[in-house]
């Protein structure tokens, strides 16, 4: 397996990106295609013992930068690492596309010049990969389409019930909607829209679902618009981050926080995993014509081998495929 | 100052309704007119010593069923708890109505049947007030109206700002609007429409506010639509509730974490407050003729207490009359 690795992409690049490429290189044995500044890259793998280790490097001559929107780097950068890195994947030369860089982004080149979407995908979806309850749970979408249809948010299904089962290796994965309450009724018109549809779509839809008892992992795929999905997600994070925050520096406070703080520190390090996104590493943009995963802007080298590790569970998946075919299972048509 | 407590609005009504209802007669010394099913009330009341306290009791005979729907209700149940005491409010004989019961009941009743809405108000909307950084923000719409038009959520604004200023004490409120992003030309078509319309208001508006600094205390009022912000506020509450849980849990399972956790305990209770919608007790549904204060299902003797407070602080603040007169300075008109 071929796996590109956007070296330009994390917030500390090329440090981490490099270090994870090297990581990943080692424990899993597949090619890691770093793609960037071959100079800065080459100079940063120089720090590590990286003989025999399948790591190529192919240089990109445009770096991006903090004032670089999106609209500009698909036009106004064809050099940039993000469109070096998605041609080898839509000429076939790599299998996999993984990028901690702006999310923006590598959506926008993704969807607009490079691989593009799967031809029948309404929109393609960013999702989240989130450790609830016992095990991962699928996000989808958490921010690629703020104003979705209910159509879309059926691929969005399909492609998140696919993902878990050829990716995550789950069975008949269990689906549920976002919604502000299980009650048939509940939900804003996006959400009663949505609610026949995926009812007759076949998927093992089990319905609305609220935010507790998604935390507390009911179902394998949770739907939602991007604007939602996404305002949940962040809530999620700045609330896990600020109490544990808040805990830590209480505990700084006194001795007797002190002390309480080095006996529970070991405990709660498995909680706080739950709620940590570079547990993960990355998720998957689905709904184009390749495998590509998008990692945290803040990753650290851990993050980064995370992220390659999804990318290669969702080519070993061929999940690309498998929502191919899924879009050709009989569906209901809307009457919109 | 006389307010109405519905005495059969908890989940264990008229239990923590009553001790709550005793608590701040003492407490506050105004008058609270208990209003459900006579018999209950007294029979729960003569478990205190009252004598003196300013208590009145006002007889509902109809009581609402987990099984009633709001629209059952509203025009099924005249004489519930809900209607009767938004009926006091409506004829002057009292200042408040605070309950505790089914949301979507006292919205209905109070928008469409009594008190109703204050005019040239779109939309009245539910609010809930939240120990955001060091100091109590107000979130609307959580719930109220889950599809939003722009010019809803101005009036959301506006309401909010008043309560702060008002009820809460604090000039000038910041006002901002909750958004997957800070910069302009994030959000979805409800907040980029919303956005310029709030630049103009004559409002304090500081731009668009991400969940992160939502907690942070940034603004003292945080605007969305209804669907947005219940998910925001569910989130919220289900991951702290969670984090917490998952905390206790983890301590209780060994020596050290049993030792750990009762060293941190009393440290951290302050912080579990902040996430504690009972430290708050209730929120106010604003833009209806009179002050209605809504209490969470769950709620204990002093989250009762808690709302009543909020009524006071409500009531003190003349926050109907502000709000109306707000509705008459210049604000810009919609193009669409």
């Amino acid at each position: 397996m071929r796996i590109v690795l956007d070296a330009m992409g994390s917030d500390n690049c090329p440090v981490p990106d490099v270090e994870g490429a090297v990581q990943a290189a080692r424990e899993f044995g597949d090619t890691v295609i770093l793609v960037g500044d071959e100079t800065r890259i080459k100079a940063e793998l120089a720090k590590y013992p990286t003989a025999g280790l399948p790591i190529e490097v192919v240089h990109a001559s445009q770096t991006i930068t903090m004032e670089d929107t999106p609209s500009k780097i698909v036009k106004g950068k064809p050099d940039s690492s993000i469109h070096v890195g998605l041609q080898l994947v839509e000429d076939g030369k790599a299998d996999a596309f993984v990028s901690c860089g702006n999310t923006g982004a590598v959506l926008a080149v993704a969807t607009t010049v490079k691989i593009r979407r799967i031809q029948g995908i309404h929109r393609p979806a960013l999702s989240s990969i989130v450790p609830f309850g016992e095990r991962h749970v699928v996000l989808i979408d958490i921010g690629a389409n703020a104003d979705c249809k209910p159509e879309w948010l059926i691929q969005f299904a399909l492609m998140g019930s696919v993902y878990v089962e050829k990716a995550l290796g789950r069975q008949n994965p269990k689906i549920g909607l976002l919604s502000n309450g299980e009650e048939e009724g509940k939900g804003n018109e996006l959400i009663k829209s949505t609610l026949p549809l995926l009812i007759n779509s076949g998927l093992n839809f089990i319905g609305n679902i609220e935010p507790k008892e998604m935390l507390e992992g009911h179902a394998d795929v949770i739907v939602s618009d991007g604007f939602v999905g996404n305002m949940v997600v962040k809530t999620l994070e700045s609330t896990s981050s600020m109490a544990f925050a808040q805990i830590k520096n209480v505990a700084m406070q006194s001795i007797r926080g002190k002390l309480g703080g080095a006996l529970l520190k070991p405990l709660i390090g498995g909680i706080r995993k739950k709620f940590d996104p570079f547990e993960i590493g990355g998720a998957p943009l689905l709904g184009v014509n390749g495998v590509v995963i998008i990692g945290h802007g803040r990753s650290n080298a851990y993050a980064v081998k995370n992220a390659i590790r999804q990318a290669r569970l969702a080519v070993s998946g061929d999940i690309v495929n498998t929502i191919r075919q899924g879009l050709n299972r009989p569906t209901p048509t809307p009457d919109q």
